[in-house]
């Protein structure tokens, strides 16, 4: 009956997919209690997929090139012989580099040998798999206590976990190579045990909603389809069973381990992931995050086609593809939202498994095949075939990153993501909520780039990942006393405090919402947010607006930030520029000593390089980096103090940055309004020692309306022109009509904003 | 009879050179007093090289696509109109960014109007020129008074005498196409005036050795060689005629104005290059003076090739060149000698202009093609025709570029530079002469590189050239109070004093000697030099060498620096990194608030950001950047001082860059050595965040030898192999034989050091 059920489950299946995928499922899927030895391979590599390959090889240059490197790659790791070293280190270490050098060495050795057909491969796997069988029976914890969750090959259950999603796959390859006694050796005595450390014996790890359990959930799953091992794949997907977590419990980072009590990896898509495919920890994360989310999908598609994985939530899981690449910046880099490191970016493996897999199991879209030709590899299975195939066809287009709203929660109602894209320029508004244990403070912060440089940061992470000598490779401790923390944001930070008291319980809870996006006006993208509770009894509105106006060299940022308080307070707002002071309209003092700007809340990091009193209604700050030049021109009083301040102080080890900042402070106010034009213009050729635009466009900034309803900015350029601005600070919808008058002019519009 | 005197030696030279040269020379230099239409253009385009230039148009690729370029330049410029403001600006301000762009246009419209013998481009030159014609005249001293030497279009004399460079080739190309009473109306109001302005009238400017005189000479033989005006010749290439200078007069930068007597373009060739073409200002100001030297040059070998300025002083124009193209790094970077702004490089227009005339009236060098193919452009006369001819033939190979000894001084005995390559790694060691006006207080200083990139930087000059926000454009007080003192270079500051108590006067009297250069070992390049009276009853030797050896993956540099004093001195050695602070094997403190180190000579620029005391033979400090590691390992004893500075303090103006660097501070010392290795290792891939050999590969560097003679350095790896260095303090020659007994073993060899 159940067997019946399955046949014409997979008849009906395979009448719906192309003709490539997963054609020997039914004899598999049929014979639940004998080992089938044709079944193999069948997790990521399937039989029909390596006679493609096999067919095509010679004919479709990128995998051929993929192919080779592979190749070259795994025999000189063969020459030089096999090492399974005692574990001792953490991260960067000896024995954490060999073992992670090995995980990878083994599942390309494994394809090696399903391609090539060659059996020098499948012994090396065989080998390498004897002599961690050798060991692993008898090993104790990792001797380094650090986690919260100690692995058995690394010091962290995480690091086993991704042992076991790639070996898994090589496994699957040398299966129908190894007898039956030597699978039940390596099952009995490495694989099973292995999959119940990392899962019922480290349930902190494995039983919640993190890109951690993701990890676990793949790898017990993802052994548990090439094992055949029912038990294996249902607490891949459901978690295990009946196991019941402290809800108050905290992980090492201070994020919660399991609030909910859900888990597995179906909790795992459905949490993190918006609708829009948005992830909650950003991109550095989701990237991370992202291989064992579509490389189980990939083996539960090919094994379990019944699940239809990647179609479960709408298909969020190729969603999620489409919107981290547009988390990159014009260079591919990530943007470095919350613990992001900087120049990670869609040239790493894993976004080669996303780019493939997307295009394969999605919609062939012809962008992707122009990244996959940037990354230059593709992965050497079905999806790598058909990527390769694309490109040799011609077919691929120009990956075209436009203005994109994204939503962040479960249900795409906590805040978001918003990129405004003009020309050159591109601003990342970061509205989102918390973003689990590796979000920061920052509500309503952004951060700007020019051709992929970076004009105003995002400070990113502190940690130097994988560097032994900068803490292990760990976080480090500036990671919650600067990275983290609002001051190190481009928003605005109340009373020297962070965000939610910098409460990881208080910012979990709370979120932006989202007031409108709009990108479809060519000339003018505009994001707004509005954000509660950040400060009890304070309610920020940020309204950015990057605009390309004929009177600009570029399109500049218009950015308004409106603050509502019930009490008086500090509201200090810096710019986190790099390069070098060009001119300011204020005078600034510098100090002969430079000591901190604060005691605490990031504060503590910063010395005062300069100090100055606004004196006009605009001040103007211009920088020059790398070449161009940026004035930043933003509606003062003459209360309002400026700030020059720099990273680094109480920095023991050198672990920060020793970047600027400029920084506005506004005391004893309650309500305000930050309103500010960020220009970039100008280049500078050292070859030619020319100096093109050197100034701002800008002759005035002026704020002439401010209501609860509506704010109104003139800008005013250097030539004379006006434009005006107006931001709908209530109803913002699409339709809705506005009437206004302004210094008895009357203004009419419909939709969010009016500019002319 | 001077007549015939002449026919024949141009017969004789016509023998010698090429027959796409100068042909026309005779009928010109025949007939001296009359104007002869025919003779035009015959500066830098000759008739003959327009007509070979015309009948190769649109076969010749690289010549093509230069074309193109200037006449969409051209065109644009002609659509936008002419304009001559009244002079009123400083660098960077509208008036004189428009004049400069006019010299540029004027000149370039020229060319075209020959080349393409289209009129419109002759009448855009003549109408321009009527315009300045009818300003110049009235034309009072420039409103701006900074300058020592004012000129009437610019703040200063030498950017007249650029327009005049440029301008004199545009009226050498329509000469033809003016009337005889409109080129009288020229040469009466404007070209005349102009070259009496800037020799007769501002001889503080003109009348010396200097670039900025060169510029004035150029101009001056170059109007006049157009106007066939041997007074203005003379006057170009032997200064003005009786006219004594002050001796002891000194010009804004602090050089004497004429401490010799010297003057003309002769006297300005034969002082400021050394023999091997070593420019004594350095490659930043050599590459400024080069267009005015070349072009001038080809102008008189085009009208008085009896000169054979080529052969001047054997050769030493087109000596110089490969001299400047061997003062860049990787990337065709200069290296920041003196009052050096980062980022020039030979992309430069004048090395264009270098480039093709050392290839055209040199060797025909195949490596200069291959650079002519990187700057992409070429001149569009006959010396760009031949190298675009050069380039079609597909006669070009690689300039290679290695290492290799300039001597400094008019006769090359005034020190030099030495640049060490190895692979990847290239040292730049400057024990040249003070360098003129220009020059800093950096006897035995050194940068480093690894491919283009900076890993212990030269600072280079205080200065944003052009950029009018920063002081105008000019030398900021920080080029005197930092850029040019000691502190600031990787070399020896004794008792925080700068070499030669930071005076010209002295500087300019004194200079480092070659102990020796060699390079003929493929492994192992060495320089050393030693100097005294940079501190009165101090010497300094120091002998760098940069060692390919197979325990370690890269070249290394040991650095060997020994000081020999009669009296007992502080000295402070800093090592200007760049980056993040990755390990060190001492213990530091990092201060709360930020102090200056010192009160004067660069020292009230630097900050305290920690202290250290040595506590082991070995001090060893890692550093991370740009994705590369690097190590210091320097010989301490336990009274030694460690300091983290950097730069910034009192920088009221924020005109400084934050570099970090290192400081080994002995204190207490007479005679003493400094001995260190300095390793670049390993990369990070912040892409798949591995890190490579992050880690120093040596275990020891010992002293094993330190005598007048001797110093002999033993280098144990990590894996226990052990190499020994011995430099011969004294008799260093090729051929001199040595015997050495040190620790009961004997050594014996031949030449300067000794390795294995």
């Amino acid at each position: 009956m159940k067997l019946k059920k399955r046949i014409s489950k997979s008849i009906v299946f395979l009448m719906l997919l192309s003709a490539v995928l997963a054609c020997n499922k039914t004899t598999k899927n049929t014979n639940d209690d004998v080992k089938n030895e044709s079944s193999h391979p069948s997790l990521i590599l399937t039989t029909k997929g390596v006679k493609d390959i096999r067919a095509q090889l010679g004919n479709i240059p990128i995998f051929d090139s993929s192919l080779k490197a592979v190749q070259e790659e795994i025999d000189a790791e063969i020459a030089a012989g096999i090492e399974v070293p005692i574990p001792k280190d953490y991260s960067g270490g000896y024995t954490h580099v060999r073992h992670k050098r090995n995980w990878v060495v083994l599942q390309k050795a494994g394809v090696l040998y399903q391609i090539l057909d060659d059996e020098k491969y499948a012994k090396y796997v065989k080998d390498m798999l004897m002599q961690y069988e050798a060991i692993y029976k008898t090993l104790p914890l990792h001797p380094k206590t650090r986690s919260y969750a100690r692995g058995k090959l690394f010091w962290q259950c995480l690091n086993d976990s991704n042992w076991l999603v790639y070996v898994s796959q090589a496994y699957d390859c040398i299966y129908n190579y190894l007898s039956e006694e030597e699978r039940n050796k390596l099952e009995t005595n490495l694989f099973r045990p292995f999959a119940d450390h990392i899962s019922i014996d480290s349930p902190q790890f494995y039983q919640r909603v993190h890109n951690h359990s993701t990890w676990g959930n793949a790898a017990v799953g993802m052994i548990g389809l090439v094992m055949n091992d029912q038990e294996l794949i249902d607490r891949a997907l459901y978690g295990i069973k009946g196991k019941e977590m402290d809800k108050t419990a905290k992980d090492d980072d201070g994020g919660f381990i399991n609030k909910d009590g859900k888990a597995g990896f179906l909790a795992n898509i459905e949490e993190p992931f918006s609708p829009d495919g948005y992830y909650n920890e950003g991109p550095y994360y989701q990237r991370y995050a992202m291989y064992p989310f579509l490389v189980f999908a990939e083996g539960l598609h090919n094994v379990k086609p019944d699940l239809k994985i990647f179609d479960y939530k709408e298909g969020v899981l190729l969603k999620s593809i489409n919107a981290l690449l547009n988390l990159s910046d014009a260079d591919g880099d990530f943007f470095p939202l919350n613990d992001g490191q900087k120049g990670m970016s869609y040239y790493n493996s894993a976004l080669v498994t996303a780019v493939d897999i997307s295009y394969h199991y999605g919609e062939q879209n012809p962008g992707l095949l122009s990244i996959a030709k940037q990354q230059n590899k593709v992965l050497l299975d079905d999806s790598g075939l058909a990527v390769a195939l694309g490109i040799k066809n011609g077919l691929a287009k120009p990956f075209d990153k436009k203005s994109i709203n994204l939503s962040d929660g479960p249900k795409g109602k906590q805040g978001g993501v918003g990129i405004l894209r003009n020309e050159d320029m591109e601003l990342v508004f970061k509205y989102a909520s918390q973003g689990s244990s590796h979000g920061h403070y920052d509500k309503l912060s952004y951060s700007l780039y020019e051709k992929g440089e970076e004009v105003l940061q995002d400070y990113g992470l502190s940690r130097f990942v994988n560097i032994e000598q900068k803490g292990g490779g760990n976080y480090l401790k500036e990671n919650k006393t600067w990275a983290k923390q609002t001051i190190a944001h481009n928003t605005v930070t109340q009373n020297e405090t962070s965000h939610y008291n910098g409460k990881y319980e208080i910012g979990s809870q709370n979120h932006p919402t989202l007031h409108y996006f709009s990108s479809d006006n060519n000339n003018v993208k505009v994001a707004s947010s509005k954000v509660t509770k950040t400060y009890p009894g304070t309610d920020m509105h940020r309204t950015i607006a990057v605009i390309k106006d004929e009177d600009f060299e570029k399109p500049y940022v218009l950015d308004i930030m409106k603050v509502t308080s019930a009490t008086v307070n500090q509201y200090d707002f810096p710019y986190y520029y790099f390069g070098q002071v060009l001119q300011t309209n204020f005078k600034y003092k510098t100090p002969q000593t430079l000591k901190t700007l604060g005691t605490k809340n990031g504060y503590q990091h910063l010395y005062v390089e300069g100090t100055a009193n606004a004196n006009s209604d605009n001040s103007k700050f211009s920088w020059f980096n790398n070449n161009k030049f940026y004035t930043l021109t933003t509606v003062t009083n003459n209360k309002d103090e400026l700030l020059f301040t720099r990273i680094g102080a109480n920095d023991p080890e050198f672990n920060l940055r020793r970047d600027p900042a400029l920084m506005l402070r506004r005391k004893n106010a309650k309500n305000t309004s930050f309103v500010s034009v960020i220009e970039a213009h100008g280049s500078y050729s050292p070859v030619s020692e020319s100096a093109f635009n050197s100034n701002s466009s800008i002759k005035e900034l002026k704020v002439v309306l401010d209501t609860e309803n509506y704010t109104a900015i003139k800008i005013t350029n250097v030539n004379g022109n006006s434009k005006l601005f107006i931001t709908a600070n209530k109803n913002a919808s699409k339709k809705a009509k506005h009437t206004l008058k302004i210094n008895n002019k009357n203004y009419e519009w419909s939709g969010s904003y009016y500019f002319n």
